[in-house]
């Protein structure tokens, strides 16, 4: 239906785009509209006299938003804010509007975010919603791309599961015919169970649930994970593929896509690399910074979003965690075991990954399953799994929503998921 | 903790290999140990009196499936059936089996599926399983990069919704705090809300849950789809989308994954285009083979596996299906509204891919609701999506799992999943 994208045609050419009616603005003997496709935004200059008069016709009846096909020449222009405007000779209506759209898309009116959310059909027309989810998109092929330069293997784990993966409340329930299953708060048991499978390397984009009431802007109760677990590997082959992938997304959005970094106001930083802070290094520079905390408790809300200060870093990685704050499967330090080869990557303030070098040994495992009050007869066939050969290994978890967030800027993770789910939103 | 894999080991070199005890050979004087990684298999050959004492008194201790690391020079060798052996220096066990194994991974004994699929992490270790994960993993990466390339935008759609997406029955059911929400059947109506939201080319990697109590071969209650949604697009846009996506990753895993292929005694042949037959050319070609059946009707799993022999051909599209056969958001064709423009792939016998022209007009979208037995007053919101500008789109979904099954030539759909759900199977 169309030539050209609106970012593709250049002056001279004979173009047919396809997109939407952005504006309309009609001074008499000259007509202006505003095209909007996915790569940009073209001024289609319709002056009376040279103009045909069906193409007359057909603005005559357009309202904003209308979806259309326009065909003419291009050129540069000296007014056009955009650089280049269009001298139509054909348009076409491909799509309608029956309806009053619900709100505003250029921006002169504020919408609240719920109701774009609730029209988020309409809503990824706004320019700016329109940059987040291209950002989005990148992280995950770019995440994916240095994934396999790595040598990993995709995998896909199940959503459906016989029972808790974690051993922690807050599960969704499912009817499984006639039997109660769960929606998956993590891929971890699963992923493990490949690596000890033999399958080395692998990695995966896998949406989790939480059945958390919380109502943050950091949290929904459907997330989309980029998991990477790693065979004969220990905390720290993990913590340089976690460093190696991270900076390489970074990388990839500041220099793809530094049009819509622009649009959203965000920025990506230079890093060469991404330092390494101890969980005690961490709480002895937030006691210097006047924020004294207790070793041995997980970092507040508040005080994450402190650390960066008192770090004086914007990007860094938190390793050495106490053991009780962490997954019972986190392999604790041999010459420390009060502390365990678990970390965690903070980005702007945010926990954007966390991981651990798993326990391989099943007598372990069973020693802090009960550690953590869990009852080992409930994760029998798990531990079971450890029984067969099973090999050091370590991973990690990125959030794709908590990144696209911190990368373009946004202050609630809805704005970073195409059909959020939270407590109370199910719809679209 | 390694310095190679088995594949990259030179003659000459010193390296260090990492993975699992495949099988032990003892005559005497000479033992013999082959050694297993991802990549492939290496003998390690010890001489009693040239081998440390050391390695041969962990050798002494060492059975089937324990994961070590091995250290020596690698040579090569006209005796060993690889090719190449390797004379260890030392050996060093990373994980020990503390449990008889549950079936043989050399495939001197075969074991059943279901004690394959109970003990995956074992299963994993097979050549043959690890080799249809391998292909797997391919497919979805190829299908990714032509998508990438073809200017395709990926997203994310929820798994958990409010509604049924296409009417039907067959949903599981999930307890959402205070409400009943469903698992989504399909991302359907998702991403033709994305089209429709301005995002042009959109294409994903889904899990989808279907709730039907069928207990087949080709059937999954949890299945990976790979999808894509063209906007301003019609079947045919969509049609030379599938094929170019389609070949591409048929070529990719001929060409990448040769010696997989062979491993598994499965042959990709070669193709320059996928031919296009439409309903009633297959009807009649059915009937011309000796298979009479009633237009209108979808073919029964007997008559698809037949269709390749009708026609001639083992990779094909069928085109323009009965209205009445199709989900209700199929367009109908303006000169025949019996017909629409649905498609199927069929490769080998089975469907793999499906799709069509989809409906954009909010009062036709009423009209076929109705046809279909559906009420339109439950899909409300959905056609008010329609009613903003919506555009002419067109889609497609390949099921990972089948194609998988296909390309492998397996006979179980279960062997291409890593861990299958079915009516019986939530575990692990």
């Amino acid at each position: 239906m169309r030539t050209h994208y609106v970012k593709d045609a250049t002056d001279g050419e004979t173009v047919t785009l396809a997109g939407w009616v952005h504006e309309l603005r009609d001074v008499g003997k000259i007509k202006f509209l505003i095209l909007r496709d996915k790569t940009g935004l073209m001024q289609l200059t319709m002056k009376g006299a040279s103009c045909p008069p069906d193409v007359l016709a057909v603005y005559s009846k357009l309202v904003k938003e209308t979806a259309i096909t326009a065909t003419g020449i291009v050129k540069k222009s000296g007014i056009a804010s955009l650089g280049l405007e269009m001298f139509p000779t054909a348009i076409q209506v491909v799509g309608e509007v029956f309806k009053q759209v619900p709100f505003e898309l250029t921006g002169k009116v504020p919408a609240d975010l719920d109701v774009r959310l609730d029209n988020r059909f309409v809503d990824l027309r706004r320019i700016e919603t329109s940059a987040v989810f291209k950002i989005r998109s990148e992280v995950q092929r770019a995440f994916r791309e240095k994934c396999v330069e790595l040598g990993c293997q995709e995998i896909n784990t199940p959503s459906i599961v016989g029972s808790s993966t974690e051993g922690g409340a807050d599960l969704f329930k499912v009817k499984y015919f006639e039997k109660d299953a769960f929606l998956a708060q993590s891929p971890q048991l699963y992923k493990q169970l490949a690596v000890i499978g033999g399958m080395d390397k692998v990695f995966m984009t896998v949406p989790v649930f939480r059945a958390e009431k919380h109502n943050t802007l950091q949290h929904l109760n459907e997330v989309t994970q980029m998991d990477v677990e790693l065979g004969f590997a220990d905390d720290n082959d993990a913590l340089d593929y976690l460093e190696t992938v991270f900076l390489h997304i970074l990388a990839s959005v500041k220099n793809n896509w530094a049009a819509e970094l622009k649009t959203l106001g965000a920025g990506i930083g230079e890093y060469d690399e991404i330092p390494r802070y101890t969980y005690t290094q961490a709480v002895d520079a937030l006691a210097n910074a006047g924020m004294p905390m207790e070793w041995g408790s997980d970092f507040t809300k508040e005080a994450e979003s402190k650390i960066p200060e008192a770090l004086g870093a914007d990007l860094f990685f938190i390793t050495r965690w106490p053991t009780q704050c962490r997954a019972f499967y986190s392999m604790p330090l041999e010459e420390n075991p009060a502390v365990c080869k678990a970390y965690d990557l903070v980005y702007k303030g945010l926990e954007i990954a966390s991981g651990a070098q798993r326990i391989h040994h099943p007598d372990l495992l069973v020693k802090q399953l009960k550690a953590h009050d869990l009852k080992p007869a409930n994760f029998e066939s798990y531990i079971d799994a450890f029984r067969y050969g099973a090999i050091p290994h370590a991973g990690w978890s990125i959030g794709s929503e908590r990144l696209t967030m911190q990368l373009c800027g946004l202050h609630n993770i809805r704005e970073a998921s195409l059909f959020p789910r939270d407590r109370h939103r199910l719809h679209p």
